[in-house]
């Protein structure tokens, strides 16, 4: 035997501007087991897959020929919308245009989650059980408590997220697929505080987990081991990417208003493999807990080919995916 | 000779629940110099300073009695409210009555920019040429690119707070008298690439300078060596404060939406000499450029008591305060 | 106001080559508050103290007489026999004769259970409340497994140490005095983790508390501060001594079997301040958990004088002893 | 030429669940070139091989049935009982019935010490001339000097297991073989000074070597290339194993009474390649002070599954397997 | 697509023991795509390139033989005694006869230079457009300030080295050939900020460039993408070799005045990959300064077996040449 | 009792700028014990020591008239001469224009070893034992084996220094004194290994010591205690001061070629205490080895004013000369 069972795939957020078609052309050549279907350009398609029959057959039947596996569909983008405070052109650029409408924030928020309830409909129709998403946030603006902050207002912003999500959590409930939030600045919970409290404010029903993702981690200085131990339970999906601090005294680990890929930047997200995180150690802690999910592949590195770091990240899953030992190293003494 | 000459003072906008009186008798007692006047409480009220000629006649009287200098005054708190986009509670509560109004927002900015030309005039007239404060900033919600960021709206955001600034600035110019931005979080400039660009946008005008605080550079893991550098010909005023950095794998850098004190904070604002500050480099830094304005001290740190947190910093203050060298340790050689 | 309220004591274990008045004198010149007392020499005899109406009241004038307070005894020596595995000639010369007796091992165990009994009932009568000690363990010899332990065994190990403290516990709860174990190599607890384990055992029983002592902490690179917040009501006492890590790539952090001293070793105790502890942050948990006990001073410095270490020791203990904050830094913001 | 001739082989003690057939088959398809036998099961059986004519003829027929070589037998688990304090159930647990015999002490130090002369006889007979063990230690229980040491003790202790020892050293020169003890905490040598301090009781005497494994030094902080650089000429066999320190404030470097794979320990065994460990200086070393022998992977890591621990930590040791260079890479200019 | 497009290529200056015959056909097996050839031994001869028409032709033949590119040749050693003060038998040993001639130092000096612009005639000749090389230092000897230096003499030395190389460089632009010159200690520029000043002093001409080679940086704890960035202009060429510190408290980071391969020296060179530079980040850097010109390994790790080092040098160079991005990673997101 | 026994001096030389009894006048006022006397400008003329009976009598009356004690005299300047390669400006400079001459190297050599003897023969008839000193170097230049070292010159190097230094030293037999050399970059011996092999060349002859200064370590990353340690029969002075390693990837470690001073330099010379040098260990050494001659401050630090820094020096001298311990702290136990 020689590696653990947890599937390798592909998240495709990344890649709409290309046919899926010729995209799991590539996917299958790099030797990967699936994708995790964005829903965007012609890769899913909320939409269609609740009107149209023979919409999720074609799809399932694009993947057969590839024999690309489908784990989780990924509705980030509009679920970002669900609790936002401030909605704008930000937003607009990345959301179908029939969710954004006429951009009035609150109806916005509303269609956004209608859209998300379809897609764990949507889900469900095509056989699956997860759906990776963001919450959006009432109070990230406030970051920093500077005007201070009134205190009672951030509780008011935790409230209002489960307010939100609980309707859409039933439909999940009801259809049962699992809501996978990415845990992740500028959503509800981002560290492993936040995480703590959104899931206690969630009363931790179980439709609500989370999509793991180290890159979100570590340039908080946050250890995503103890991650993984603290939430064991409501890890639903694991992504395999990373980031890297560069900190030489010039740049911030705020980032400095530069976009991503500027070298002045104080963190970047980086290819998995190529920013230090300790891969062996995570990979303990999963088996430790039973995770035996999918490994997702996410690319997001400004300064590596897109085809190249998505054959990398793979390498680096695959060799990494070990099996956690079944016996003690002591327990064959004296046989 | 012992110490160079610059003379410490204390920022008295923690202080503010104690009449002016008061708070001087103790700082007097200390051992401090003087003190950079909040303009809050009884400490400085620009309107009065303004209206009532005896007004700041009696201000200096008392400082006399109490042999205090006065280097500056400081109008953060309103400054803030200049060019921020979100203008809210968080604001009411630290401002004038007057300057907050019916709170529209658009209105509060323009009082707030009159009430910081009004801050300058007083200033004039006090005698004094330095106006410590911050400038608020329209873009600081954009901080994590996500949803992803306009790039255009950044660049906007830096030209929106020039043109608010620049009307003010004129003023600063007509009466002699300097603004400096505290560069912090939340401010247009809060850290060495954010001031570069900030400076740059305002043709580097002189009326235009810096409050140099390490304590909001070190959680960024930016080095206040480096910054005293770059900027050197802009810094005006220096703030003796620290923040130290308390990263174990659980908080986060970025603070958890915890307030200050909780130990489970990435970070936290600290006494001066507490938090493992190199304050040898900074001074020789200091030196280095030739700074001979005044040392501040901010009292910023929840698990210090208030006064003895006062002296500890005069304390630092005055132990690094050493003279530069005048001469090189081997040009005795020989002689 | 300077100081919070902690009365700074030097404990006398390595000082009972002299008579306690020639050290009282010392110690008040030097500017020590108290004294915490060896059952050891003639600085504290238990059986007198029981037996003997005049010596409680002769040894408390003396204490009177050189102002100085007493806030706890420390059978530590006598305490480690009640629950060792191994008891052999390194008990005999550290413990009374009459408790070592015929130095078979059960009996010099039950009768160090009676003289720690005795400790709880003499302290009582001398009007304190607290009583320093160790445990012993019948578990130490099986710290590295192997050959491999039987695990049960370990369980068994906590039990018994329940079992044989359980009753002298419930004489401490009769005359209202607490037994604060110092957790250290050697005894049932040691680090976190078997001091979670001890406290589980002892059902949390408010009798068996902790006499913190970072010295034993620091060169398992357990950190102090995490260990106060995890037990902070069960801190009945707080030593103040560090131990220092000193290694090189030849040295062991296990010790190489080496003496105090040995400039092989790979971790040696040291004067509080010169081993590169934090204290700052350890007096800012005592503070945040409302820790208003003795700091006692224990001189174990093999490179430094002795009465020189007791006054550096002091000076330390006296300057980080600071208040905790008692207000917000931004309360006083608009008042 | 690509590698240096240096064998890598599988230590078999963590293996003696499975028939030595099975486990050669195994081992051949993953490339070893051999085995190292442990004392154990029916891998290699002092007994017999030196009873029974056939048996080392058809152990031999066994390991070239699969071009498997041997260079060492390990009998660390009997070893261990020759000169240990306290010897336990965990002892029984481990070794063969016929040493136990009624378990008094004294008498299974004896027959451990006849089994271990036997061993050398077996190999010997073998055709081979290495044995692995372990001593055993009358002082490890005194390893945290309190209750004080005394140090004749400690003395005592080394002068114990050179007596138990030196007529079992005797049999191996008979046979012209060589022990290995592999340095290890519980035994008389577990680090730089204590072999140091062992070799010099033995008069440096050559029957007496190490087994080099270096993660039994990583989590004392022993760097292991200084460690060769001392010992070289008593360096006769090497494990290939790591150890990984995790630190985290919480966890302890002694181990907290915790089983090894429990994830609160604050330092595990690990794969060769998974721990951080430096094997590119560990290997120049070796080439530099010429070691020529075995390279022997010992699988001991509760967090990878057994086979593919072996695979991996094989790849390491091909992988830098290298030569020495043989020419500086200044030599060639002016040629 | 799968690689950027720079070729790799050997340095042959370690090797001239071997005729290039021999060399060549190695390489081509290793996999190799060129060769930078070294001016010594049969590799590449100045003098008989210049004079004898059939000799670049069988040079050419040679290399297309074996498929081998060449895009650069090497004079380094020649280079060195162009502007050295002290010229002695470390020079006499590794320099053509003919340039040595009697030995007098400022006699070596002109034939060297000759030498080097006749290097950049036979470079043109056999179509390539770099020549590697050193400069000398007439003030390396200076390099610690004692006796104090006469700071004017160091800005002597500077325009020493113009004085010498500009007539050198005018031949350079004559054929159209740049120099490239490994900064390097004993050279002109050794570091960032001796490069800068060198770089000044030459008023930035293109012919004068560099060749990149982080081995000389690393131990003086520059960083190599800083060094990248600053000159990415002037990067004409890139060396594959690593440096590594060995730094324990013992060895010195000077050097102790011992040969390369000692182990008590505190830095040393060593086979990239087996030093710890972390070559993901310098190819970033390279990538994003546009730099596609040769990668060229130069093989110097006394420890290492000579055409083993070769191989995993090369083997790294091609796992880290990976392409740079083309888009952003979320350019996608709304597609 | 409170601190060791050794006396504090300051050694002149940096002050030869003012008359000797302008600087011993401050130097009493300060606190300090006496003077280790520059033999420069009017400190110490070894001329006229020899030459004028009233001399030293003049100069003993000076000393005893401000209480002054005095240990050494230092005669570094010359003694450089005695054995470097390169004698020209730099040397000129800085010695007296009787021992410069007409600048023959060779002559200047040899004035210099005769103005050593001299010095050792003043010294005895002052009635002190030490002379400090340089002995400069023929193989410094070849520091960076490049063009390579013929390795025989680097013995030849070390053959020199003895062969031209032990006829001085004979005279320092004769009259009773021992020359201690400043450890130093630029001399035969400036780290561990150099200096091993330097006392080796002198079969460690009494006459030939250290003057053991921290300062030439620290930016080698040489641990100054091992050195102390290593060479503890040879201490026979000690210098306190400090270096400070400023290295941020863009300063070098080398220097730059860049002068004291220069923010821009890897590393710089700063007063004691302030670059973060670990004195507790260096002092417990001391106090291990048993030196128990004087502490002499040598003030070199071109960012603090010259007579602050040399007040700094002294405090922390006296902090830190506290008394090795004179039992062990667990010998009371039991008493």
């Amino acid at each position: 035997m020689m590696n653990a069972n947890r599937p390798v795939t592909l998240f495709t957020g990344q890649w709409v501007d290309l046919p899926l078609e010729s995209l799991a052309q590539k996917v299958q050549t790099w030797g990967y087991d699936g994708l995790e279907l964005a829903c965007d350009g012609d890769h899913f398609d909320v939409d269609r897959a609740l009107s149209d029959k023979e919409y999720l057959l074609a799809k399932r039947a694009l993947l057969d020929k590839y024999q690309l596996q489908c784990h989780a569909i990924n509705i980030s983008l509009v679920g970002q919308c669900v609790a936002d405070k401030l909605i704008d052109a930000r937003h607009k650029r990345v959301i179908p245009a029939r969710v954004w409408g006429d951009g009035d924030p609150e109806g916005v928020r509303q269609r956004a989650a209608q859209e998300v309830m379809n897609a764990a409909r949507a889900a469900a129709e095509f056989g699956i059980d997860r759906v990776i998403g963001f919450t959006g946030s009432p109070i990230w603006h406030m970051l920093y408590s500077f005007p201070p902050n009134d205190w009672q207002e951030i509780e008011a912003g935790y409230r209002e997220v489960v307010d939100r999500w609980n309707p859409i959590l039933d439909v999940f409930d009801e259809v049962g697929v699992r809501f996978c939030l990415e845990v992740h600045p500028t959503e509800i919970a981002y560290d492993i505080y936040t995480t703590q409290k959104t899931l206690e404010c969630f009363n931790h029903r179980p439709a609500f987990g989370i999509n793991f993702d180290p890159s979100h981690l570590i340039h908080q200085f946050v250890d995503p081991t103890i991650f993984i131990e603290m939430f064991a339970d409501r890890i639903y999906h694991v992504h395999i990417k990373e980031s890297i601090r560069r900190l030489d005294g010039r740049s911030s680990i705020l980032g400095s208003h530069l976009n991503f890929g500027d070298p002045r930047r104080g963190w970047d997200f980086i290819t998995a493999g190529y920013g230090g995180v300790n891969w062996s150690e995570i990979f303990r802690v999963l088996n430790r807990v039973g995770y035996d999910g999918p490994l997702s592949v996410e690319w997001e590195d400004n300064g590596m080919e897109r085809e190249y770091g998505a054959r990398e990240a793979l390498a680096l899953a695959r060799r990494f995916n070990f099996p956690a030992g079944t016996r003690s190293f002591d327990s064959a003494f004296g046989k």
